[in-house]
This record gives structure tokens, C-alpha cells and sequence, in this order.
């Protein structure tokens, strides 16, 4: 731990939270890709699979509900400069005990979409969690990580 | 699985989402508990106790993130009821590789608050990891489920 | 026009916008249904059959736009109150050359919610005229009206 | 109907909405002004212009209402991008029987601001709406269409 | 200063900030009234009584962005909890070097709406602000503070 | 009072709010800051001292408050541009009598940030406000005025 001060960007000199100045940074094609998963009981995502997948609207509600969220992370997340994404996707996979949840954001700008995705992947999870918890009542988010990011 | 139909409430006969009605549901004094855990190196829990714990910055700042968010649970989930909430209240404990977040809701409404305290454990968590993946790109948000749900 | 006078509920004495003061109505049961109607090209509604329909997307993203939205009124509509929707449901119906929609708003307050079906109904059309305009740049949104309103 | 596969812009390949990639498009002047009408008896319209016009919150509510939505256009309209809009103008014209609505959006982006135009007109109509409904029952709020678009 | 431990209701024991409960409380009627003055030169007072007074869109404007920040004091304060409001009304008195704001919230509800109010109040003053800035450096918004408080 | 037209610049021809166009005004770096200051009773500072402050949560509410309404500017201030913030910061002088507060944001846009710097004094001003209201009932809110302003 050679160099400590530098680590907390958000905190300034006096430890006053505060919003990192980007305004020097150049704007670059940043993206980023989140994952998680809801861990579900198997009947859960056989009801899902037999009940909700043939029409579409609960996996279109998470996805929409990840997507809208994405957009507002910087109302959500206090320290988060506002982003103009220019692109937002959010994918799921059904597994046999689990729906897999990824999230990918793009944007041109002076600071990375990580937290975007990141909420793009949370909030998708937590209405999926939703429309489910009659039927399922030991349902967990978790393993929610970024695995990816780029800039050019 | 003898009685699949009603599981999915917040699906209709045509597999629509609908808000499910609550008009007829008596006012309660209800409250739910989420938790989860945000995994770190070390290190980074070393800095976290150095830098940010003496002043508190960090800590408020999840904290009030997650109060904020909570009283907009239905603003980012598309099908939960918006609620009056009596009380929020979000704490953490701080391991020696991770932090453990929990948050309790409470209300007196015609359905419950779980959504209100996971909104609260996940955005409370993402804050901190804003905060800190300067200094970290491995961490992990998981763990995230309902602990405890009472109505009287 | 014998009583021009309280004509104008959002109007006080000398003209200025008020919010109209509900404090001593009574709680009451009170639904409220809005319609309105997409009027598209005869091939846009054959390919939202083709492509859109079976999956489901499209149509549930604008029922979902209708529903978050209608939560949201009085965040839009600058006099009206805040109320706790008990339900809100927004249902379409496909034509030959035009998309139907209708909004159904319920609550237990001390005004009514055609507001809230109203704005569900657009929002939900205006989301579907973003997912279509690619397409069509001839649809227009109309026919949006209160066709129910019930107090108990 | 010869290539009906790129027409829906926001499904991807399975059918999922999502957010259309703008991150190669270049960043262009562009305005859009979209148009609508609500339909009113004669005697609403007498009383707007005898009770509302002279003092013009009625009017100005509108106005400032149907701004403020198209300010957050994409927190609306799920697929919608955040825009930075350079400005945007509401326009009443009082006729015996109706009021016409029109806005005209700017903006320098990567993509066009006629959702903005549109969300401006229909909630600067049902901002009219609400403020009237008190004496009129029979309101329409219709016509609501793009008029015009440019891109330079 | 005998009690100081009770002071902050808002700090837990261990100083951490926190919603207050209310779950305990009774609803009740609840009105209070905020006022505040922005102060200006007086040549900007003679320019808004000859230029924007007769047509009223600045206090109009000033008026419903007050209204609107009302309505989402639980968002901007973090603390605070979401009330009903019965009604919301902000009044000006344009003086030969200032404009003084009142505003007057009510609510049905188990905590008190001063928040409300000065919200109401600071808002409407900053909108005035932004509309009279390009003409006047020198204004200063003060004198923000409660004037009245009722509950039955 | 020579040329009064250009006078009101939110003001079209015929008196009707607008949001100024600043579609041909160049991207700037640009900076505010605001300061303003909340009166106390002398007692409510001590109490602030020895309860509050080592902790660091009122403060860091306060400060985190002001920086979320900053970022929300434009949806509290009708004719205020969406404007993407570099940075925000929020601090918090303590006197015996009063809390100094001071906001500086900064960005690279069209248009300053006058009010963005003057929102964040005053939601951060109100946040501490709602924190030490339970003690102080005599607590004003004055001084809200532009310190500093630069356009690079």
C-alpha cells in the first residue's frame, strides 16, 4: 500500500465526499459490460419458462426497467457525472436454478458507463425479483461484477 | 406445482404486466429487512478503515443513496406501488474483505416493503463501489435477499 | 354561462395557477378510463404483426412506458396531486391501420385519477410511435379522451 | 414490403428492445416541431379566453409544463436517447373550438428530438386538460403528429 | 443545555443519518407557510412590471416551479418523507426593490410539511432568478425561512 | 433604461416563456460558484458541534443533497438547459452562529452554471435546515447570491 492518498478519488484532501473534476479528460468511446444473476428455486424458473417466456412481458420488463434505470444513474448513484449513453442493451439467460443478467452501456465522454451497467444489471434483477416473489421467496441477487470495459 | 395460474400476479390472462390491484387490501403496519455484502480485496477495506471510516464521508454517502433510492422504488421497478414510507434505514458492517449493507423499510400501506429495502441494499452498495473501484476493479455485489418481512 | 366564476378550479381570485385544495374531501374509491388510438400505414400494423407480435417487446415496452409514466403524473401535470395508484393497466388493441389503447387508473384518495389514465395512454402511444417512426413518419396519435370515471 | 428485417430498429435479432446504437453517428444541428389540437365545447373556450387569457397562468402552465417533459423525454420513452436540447418553444393558438399545440425542439446530437417535440405537445395538452376538465367533460386531445423535422 | 441526546432526531445513536419514524404518529391536518424575497435592483423591478408582469409567464413560471419542487421534496431532501399534498400555493408581492415569496403547503399526514414549504419558496425565488440574470447581476435570494406552522 | 427589449431573454415577442436557444453559442469551460448561509442559534451550532460534527453526517448529507439537486437543475428551473456537469463540489463553513455554505460547479457546455452552483447552495442550505429543525425553530436561510463566474 505505497501510495494511499490518491486511492479514494471521491474524497478531497479534508475527506469531504465530492464529484471528481473530468473536465480535463478527453471524450473517448468508453463501454462497459455488467453481469449478476437472480438465483431462483428450479419450479420458479420452470413456471417462468412455462407462464411468462412465451409472451415476453417479464423479461421485457426487467429489460426495459435495467434500460430506463441506466439513464439515471447519476440521480441514483450521488457522485456520478451525467452521461449521454449512446447505446444501452440488457440480456438475459435462462438457466435451470438461475436467470443470468448482463448489461452493456456505451457512451462518447469523459468518464467510463461501469455504474451505468452496473445499475442496468441491478435494477433488471430486482424486477425480475419483483414480478416472481409471490411464487419464490428465498430468491438472491448476486455475483453483480463488471466483466469488461473499454475505451478508445 | 398443482396450481400454477395465480403465481405470476403481476401477470394478466393474456400474459400482459399489470400493477396488481391493491384497492381492496386493509392498511398495514408493515416492514421487510434486505441485506447483502460488497466482497473487496483487502487492501481495500485497509484503505476504506484509514481514509474514509474517521470522517464518514463514504459510509453517509451509500447510506443516503440507499434512503433516496428507496423512496423512489417505484420509479425504477415498473409494477411496484408507490408508498408512503414511515421509516428507512440502512446500515453497514464493515469485514475484513467486505461490507455487509442492511436496510429496513417500513410502512403503513395495503402491500409490503421488500422492494423498498432491496433498492435500498443495492444502490447503497453500487454507491460504495462507485466510491471505491478507483482503488478496486474486483469487487462483487451479491448476497442480496430479504431477511425478515412483518406485517401486523 | 350563468356562474363563470368557480369554473376555473385552478384559478384564484386574481388569476394565478393553485393547486385546488382536497383537504376536506373524503377518501373514496375512484377509478378512471382514458383511450386514445396510433393511426398507422396498413403495412407498419402488418409488420408490428410479423416482427413484433410474437415476441412481445414492443407492445409491452409501451404498456410499461404508460404504467412508470402514469405513476409519475404529478411529477408532469404541474396541479395535480400526488396519489397512491392501487392500480393502473394499459391494454391495447391491434386494427387494420391503427393501434388502440386504453388505460384503467384506481385509487383510494381524495380526487380523481383521469389524469393518471390520460397520461398513461399517451405515453404508452408515444412510445409506440418511437419504436414504429423508423417506418411510418405518418402516424399520428389521437382520439384521446376520459371514457370512464366512477367514485364509490 | 421487400426488406422488412431492419425495420424495427429497436428489436434486435430475438426481438428484444433495445436502445439503437447512435455512437457512429455524428453529432448534427437538428429540430423537429411536432403539432396537436384539444378539441373543446365553444362555451370552454369563451370562458378561456374570458377568465385565462388576460392574466395567462393557463396558457403559461402549459407551456412550462410541456418544457419540463420534454426536458426528460428519454426518463419517459424507454428507448429514447438523453439529448442535450439547445432549446425548446410550446406555441397555443385559441380557436373557437379547440386549442392548437405546437413545439419546436433543437438540439446538436446523434440523433433527432422529434419524441421531444411530441412529449412536449401532448403533455402541454394535458397540462390544458386538467386545468379545463372542471367545466368541460367532453374534451379530446387529438392530431398529435410530427410537422416538420431537420437535420443539418 | 441539559438534553442534548434527543436534539438530532435524525442521527442514530452512533451519529449515522437516518429517516425518523413516523409509523407511531397520527395523521393529521398540517399546513405550514415558508416565505423568502429576492432582492434586486430596481430598475429589473421597473423592466419586470413594464415587460412581464401584463402577460405573466415569469410569475407564472416561477409559481409552478415551486408548485413542481414541492411535490418532490422527499427527492431533494434526503430525510424527509413523502406526503400527500391537499394543496400548494406560492404567492408573490412585487416591492420597488425586491419580490417577496410566500408559499402555504397542506397535507393530511403523520409529520409536518415546513420542508414543503421553504422548498416551495426557494425554488420559485431561484426560478425568478434565472429568468431576471441576464439583466442583473447583484440579486440575492434570503430571508428563507418559516413563518407559520398548524396542525389540528 | 435605454434598451429594455433584449432585456428579459426568456421572454418571446409576445411576453410567452421560452428556454433561450443556444444552439450557435460555442462550448465553453465555464464555472460558478454560489454561496449562501444558514443563521442558527448560537446553541444549535454548539449542538452541531458536539453531536454531528464527528461524525460527519449532517454535513455529508447536506453536501451530497446539494450535489444530487445540482445535477437536476434543469428539471427544477423550467427554462434551464440539460447540461452534462464536470464537476460539483459542496462545502460547509461552521461559525458560531451560522453555517457558510458555497457550491462551485463546473462544465463544458453552451450555457453557465450559475444555477446549478445556486441550486446546490440551496437544497444543501434546506437539507441542514430539515437536520436541525427538531432544535431550532428560528433557523433562516439568506445570502443565496453568485460569488464567482468564468468562461474559459
Amino acid at each position: 500500500m505505497p501510495k494511499p492518498k490518491p486511492a479514494f478519488s471521491h474524497l478531497d484532501a479534508t475527506g469531504a465526499a465530492k464529484m471528481v473534476d473530468v473536465g480535463h479528460k478527453p471524450v473517448q468511446l468508453r463501454t462497459a459490460t455488467a453481469a449478476g444473476e437472480l438465483v431462483c428455486q428450479c419450479a420458479t424458473i420452470r413456471l417462468l419458462r412455462a407462464q411468462a417466456l412465451p409472451k415476453g412481458d417479464v423479461l421485457a420488463a426487467a429489460r426495459l426497467a435495467g434500460i430506463l434505470a441506466a439513464k439515471r444513474t447519476d440521480e441514483l448513484i450521488p457522485l456520478c457525472h451525467g452521461l449521454p449513453l449512446d447505446s444501452i442493451a440488457v440480456d438475459f439467460t435462462v438457466r435451470a436454478d438461475r436467470v443470468l443478467i448482463s448489461a452493456t452501456a456505451r457512451t462518447s465522454a469523459k468518464t467510463g458507463v461501469e455504474m451505468e451497467a452496473l445499475v442496468a444489471v441491478t435494477i433488471a434483477g430486482l424486477t425480475l425479483y419483483d414480478m416472481m416473489k409471490a411464487v419464490d421467496k428465498t430468491m438472491v441477487l448476486g455475483a453483480v461484477r463488471v466483466t469488461a470495459k473499454t475505451k478508445v
